[in-house]
């Protein structure tokens, strides 16, 4: 069963292109490949419509664990959008390194929490061997528009 | 003299496997290794008997740099644990890249200064040829289960 | 035209190697290469005698984005000057990660257009294809000398 098969099956829907807020530049790459390796840029939670997705603020101060995942859940997904976009399908990859920044008050230690959002969806869709990844999941000072989590990885093509 | 010999002499000892805190998950590998390259996720330093070591806090407010210093070597005898139970060996690795996060306070400015207890002991094990690597040594909001240090890698092997 | 031919007809110079403030060691490679991959240490903006640039601090509180971004563009300089001295030429390159810490106040949001003085100047010096890279912006709670601004990267050499 493809990748895309199994998120219909969940419900899953992967968003649009992200619809960047007025004045900001962002000259970069979502995904950067070459040759078979693809490097991916910090992505943020993202609603269908490609607009990025509240709620807003630090995780532990303004908005909790359980929101945390679900907003790292929705980073897969806009990780998975741009993938989608850049190689065409998301079938042959092979996940490799993944870095989970939570925007979080300066007590928050539950930052493996907030990831897991990722990594769960990740090893469901891709499987303990394609899936598995390497990790770090770490506290932020801010991040761009206020996301609570924004997440940047490396995979292998094929 | 292998790696593990002069880990020996040093009276240094390799950690057993992480003992999470209950109620936490980690679904990630502690080591992602794909043909010859090795993702290192984020380690902290750990007691002999694989529990997570303190004293925890933030470098410059709650702990000292020298304690800093010392946190990070053991977060090298972390990895190099975990290495050496996923590689089989110690001896046949390059190092590439090191990701150095200091949980500190806002005011905190000698991160180099911590993660030396990193760098100083790859470099006294590998030489500086083996042992080389680049290095990012930063200021942190926050770090899972208030360690004071984390650190991420990445090697070859070979 | 060369790299180092577009810096000079943009009145650009590349600094000399860093000068490290008295008491600190940095045992580690600023261009860690291997094989035809370079890993970049973490760089912050220098003037052009090598000592570390100011201003200095957090933006958001301490200094604007102007000046962050200014601040970015001078460390691009920066990793130009250890590549040059790595590599001997700066050609050869083809961009691939950027990973950009904003040293930022708390409720600092404007990453992106802090890193885009890093982005912007090898866009136009690399161009579309070998200058495109993957980014992260984010904040950072402290940075090493209070540098408002560190960049770590990795290229391919070729």
């Amino acid at each position: 069963m493809s990748i895309e098969t199994k998120l219909q099956k969940m419900g899953l829907v992967l968003p649009e292109p992200i619809k960047v807020p007025a004045g900001v530049k962002l000259p970069f790459r979502f995904v950067r490949v070459h040759g078979n390796r693809a490097f991916i840029s910090g992505h943020g939670p993202q609603n269908p419509d490609g607009s990025i997705a509240g709620p807003f603020g630090k995780v532990g101060s303004d908005i909790s664990i359980e929101q945390g995942y679900e907003a790292a859940k929705r980073t897969a997904l806009s990780i998975l959008g741009s993938l989608k976009r850049e190689l065409g399908s998301l079938d042959d990859i092979t996940w490799l390194r993944v870095f989970g920044m939570v925007n979080a008050s300066p007590d928050f230690t539950s930052q493996p929490q907030v990831i897991n959002g990722f990594s769960d969806l990740i090893l469901e869709l891709y499987g303990p061997e394609h899936g598995a990844h390497a990790r770090s999941a770490v506290g932020m000072a801010g991040l761009p528009f206020a996301m609570p989590v924004e997440i940047e990885a490396e995979i292998q093509i094929g």
